[in-house]
């Protein structure tokens, strides 16, 4: 066969696939109709975004998915048939921290697809703001960045608000050296946030082990330091390569390929279980010897892992501190439930913020 | 039947359809890397991309769509689902004019999904660049805005690059009224580009019909100047309102729909043809009576149909005026060819830019 006959052969079973795809995508967005159909005709308070069954598909579908594709792009494909047969329901209105082009938008697109009405806000107060008033069904919100710390004023959000946390959200951040230099021998110091500096450690020691690190405040602000220098360099991000014109020196320099940054989803409610989940809340003691400690204790003794511990001071001067604790399990589990009664005797303050499930991509 | 068997049901057969989705994805891939590897065997030299059959394959799509899904959506599904089958070969860089966020980086990403590795520039010449030196396969720059008119720079690069247009992506703009008035009651002016303006008549006649309507340079301008006064409104963007932190009045005042502005996709070979083609091309002549005339009459005799012409000073000296013309059809097809041949005769310059497929999305 002639490679000509070969290509044809390939690409007739691909229009074949294709008609498939075509077929079967019409008939699941059906499906997402008759689901819309049998809840109205019997009255029922419609719920059209499920986010623990959309977990459990995406989950089912990096569990089985054969290759060659890996599994997050099948998955990233399956959570665009799932926003667009969504959107004929209902189209969600999203909204994110603003403005377009930031990490919270492409958290917001990647949660809950393309098809949904993704809106910008200045501030997170105003995404709050927005959902508790109905104008948005949901916010996203940073809530860890890896290099710069925990958003506080999104944690703080938390400690007056009635919104519950309804999913997780992680985007993989990658580093790159920046700089006017035109290669690596001409570097003689790098900014960096320290936490960034102490992610790339490997890379530097390798490739400029005779550099200065000066750790900055932030990636942006270690950017335009570079930016006007002739013998510096950076590391952050592309963006940050664009926004001061720089060179990007070398590409993806973080030693873990780990690097995330995490983002919430709030709503009116959180999410039932899907199986994988995790509980996020605020609890509060006194501030004296072992107050903490006797906090956890029930965590420990119900074996719930604790994903994330984070404490900030409180503002409302009857509590010293507060602290915003996240364990694996669903508030539904009886391990969870067990730990929440306790706590409730040891606490001066014990908020659910919502449980939800593990972000899948 | 209850409600819940009924529901059952459903999400039994919504499960059964999305293992066939995964088997007819995953099977799809693995005919792009058999694609690949028939080319490699025969020595081909290896070109993965291939922007006239894409165009087909959505066109097929649209027209085969059974519903419930719109043929805009299912099309875009299949695009993200080309898209990854492509990065499997071989991934595409493609370079956009940044930052991130823009009209570009949406139309970037239109055009080839979200598999392609995207970067931003700060410059359309940098994008020319780029793509001349093989640093990126592709680019997308911005050629007609249909509020800020034709993007100059983009017209002026063609005159000196090598470059072709291997693809034209359309995105579709929408605009708001912005205000920090609380409602219409209070907007006693309105600013904005002349054309929105215009394009949004009908709305504003009817709903402000005693409010002053002044043309400003741009959009965004309009935004900053409503920003700072609170009987004044804006007709602009979302991104805007955000930007300047201006209350949405009323969404998609715009009187026709089709309100859009127009990318070129630019690389080192145009396209072949794909069944629904357009051309791109430079002309001069001098300028003397009936010059123009003379340079438009082989269109008008191979009976091709002209969908936009620019006439921009030239900036070689030798000519007065270039014009870039559009035609519907292929190089490769008898009329265009045809048409060709006898400007050459008639034209001082007949650069052809590019054939690539019409906008399907």
């Amino acid at each position: 066969m002639t490679s000509d006959d070969q290509l044809q052969q390939v690409r007739e079973r691909i229009n074949a696939i294709d008609a498939d795809l075509l077929r079967l995508i019409s008939e699941r967005a059906a499906c997402a109709q008759a689901v819309a159909k049998i809840k109205d005709a019997h009255g029922e308070s419609v719920k059209y975004y499920r986010p623990e069954r959309e977990a459990e598909i995406l989950r089912r579908i990096k569990a089985e998915n054969p290759g060659p594709l890996d599994g997050e792009e099948v998955a990233r494909l399956f959570r665009e048939i799932m926003s667009a047969c969504l959107a004929l329901e209902k189209p969600l209105k999203v909204g994110y921290l603003g403005p377009q082009g930031t990490f919270t938008q492409a958290a917001a697109l990647k949660h809950f697809g393309h098809s949904v009405h993704a809106q910008p806000f200045g501030a997170i107060s105003d995404i709050f703001r927005e959902v508790e008033a109905g104008a948005c069904d949901y916010g996203v919100v940073p809530v860890e960045n890896s290099t710069e710390g925990v958003v506080n004023h999104t944690l703080d959000m938390f400690m007056r608000s009635p919104l519950l946390i309804a999913g997780e959200v992680t985007l993989r951040i990658h580093h790159h050296l920046l700089s006017n230099a035109k290669d690596l021998g001409a570097v003689r110091r790098v900014y960096s946030h320290q936490q960034s500096l102490a992610q790339c450690r490997g890379w530097l020691d390798r490739y400029l082990p005779n550099a200065e690190r000066v750790a900055v405040g932030t990636n942006a602000d270690a950017a335009k330091r570079a930016a006007a220098a002739e013998d510096a360099a950076a590391v952050a991000s592309e963006a940050a390569a664009e926004l001061y014109a720089l060179r990007v020196l070398a590409q993806r320099i973080e030693d873990e390929p780990g690097n995330t940054t995490r983002f919430l989803v709030i709503g009116s409610e959180d999410s039932p279980p899907s199986g994988h989940d995790k509980t996020s809340m605020l609890l509060s003691c006194r501030n004296e010897a072992g107050g903490l400690h006797r906090l956890l204790t029930p965590f420990a003794k119900q074996g719930l892992s604790m994903t994330r511990i984070e404490s900030r001071p409180s503002r409302q001067g009857v509590w010293d501190y507060v602290f915003f604790v996240d364990v694996c399990g669903h508030r539904q589990s009886p391990e969870v439930e067990a730990a929440l009664v306790e706590l409730k005797g040891a606490a001066n303050l014990c908020k659910v913020l919502g449980s939800y499930p593990e972000a899948v991509l």
